[in-house]
């Protein structure tokens, strides 16, 4: 039997999107999962949270109304035992299979909406992702920014808020503000795109810098 | 409006029970808490996990086998969510309006299961406990020691196994370590106590325990 390191096997690559409510997020990586398969890549497209079934159940724990307390850290802790599962059952067999992941929030969320806007230590937030994600990182992520305001008009077009939606508007403003400086603080990895644009226009944009990386 | 500190406001007792599987920690705090409602204190018997509604979501989780890998890490931030959730709604309330808080089970089975049994580095499980706990100590814990053969033929008697059960013996081995390592390390706070005798001598010996140290 040949044992290979992890290291050696990982040649996939790791492709996430990140931003507000309504910023276009989902509509992105699809475009972008259809476009590879179109292209006869191996690609998988997955989500936080929820990505697994087990992290269906956290989901369904995070995102339902409760009459009960629901402390910050403990949504944090649900967050991050979501990721976890994540990475074992996805994230980590498809890299290290070669397929392009791409995920609807990673890490950068969670520092965004339980550091930034829920006012946990940033710096636990980060000890906490680094412990989750067990030291995947993506090679690059696409933060789309839009106005609060767009944001919520865009879902609340077209279905019922959750419990996270439900917060007020100073929050989603805490959380983009959030965002905003995760894309400053982490110029290599970030790219910051405004979701203001024709989703076409976006599409095209996320295709040039992918292929300016050498990524497709 | 006056405002009144946490630790002004704390006068109860918080008493946990922590063992192995079977050792006779649930029907110990059972009969701690039917002596104290019928002696007339205040007094509130719970759990982890599995103390809240939220908490009882997440412990289905936590005991339902799962197809998809399950690691260790993810296990752990849920129990601390749980945690969490549970010193919010139950603990600090009603230790803040003077109750004897007892627990069957708190931050020393995280630390015995998922650190020393299941190998998750012993400084992070703390660091996660003291998050989850937030600021939240027992007056005493009672780890009942029996050994491990003796607890597993107990809980067959009676009952399917769940996903922790269903850990083989040296898992349940290095558990019952652990449990002896933290009452040798907790000396102030732990009173360890021979699970092999009568459960009405032991319960005599809690009694007695309480009683020195003015508890009740």
């Amino acid at each position: 039997m040949i044992l290979i390191k992890d290291e050696e096997e990982m040649r996939g690559f790791f492709i996430t999107f990140e931003g507000i409510e309504g910023a276009g997020k989902s509509t992105q990586s699809k475009m972008l999962y259809e476009y590879l398969i179109k292209n006869g890549k191996n690609a998988v497209l997955t989500r936080e949270p929820g990505g697994t079934d087990l992290g269906k159940k956290i989901r369904e724990i995070l995102l339902n109304p409760s009459k009960e307390i629901f402390p910050p850290v403990a949504e944090l802790m649900l967050y991050e035992a979501d990721r976890n599962i994540h990475v074992h059952n996805i994230i980590k067999p498809y890299l290290n299979r070669g397929f392009y992941v791409i995920s609807d929030r990673f890490t950068d969320s969670t520092l965004a909406y339980q550091g930034y806007a829920r006012g946990i230590d940033i710096e636990l937030v980060e000890r906490l992702n680094d412990i989750a994600s067990e030291g995947i990182k993506p090679d690059i992520t696409f933060i789309i920014d839009i106005p609060v305001e767009e944001g919520m008009k865009r879902i609340h077009r077209y279905r019922e808020k959750d419990r996270i939606e439900q917060e007020g508007v100073d929050f989603h403003k805490r959380l983009r503000e959030g965002f905003l400086r995760i894309a400053q603080k982490e110029r290599e990895r970030v790219v910051l795109l405004d979701g203001r644009k024709d989703k076409e226009i976006i599409f095209n944009e996320i295709l040039e810098i992918l292929r300016k990386r050498d990524i497709i």
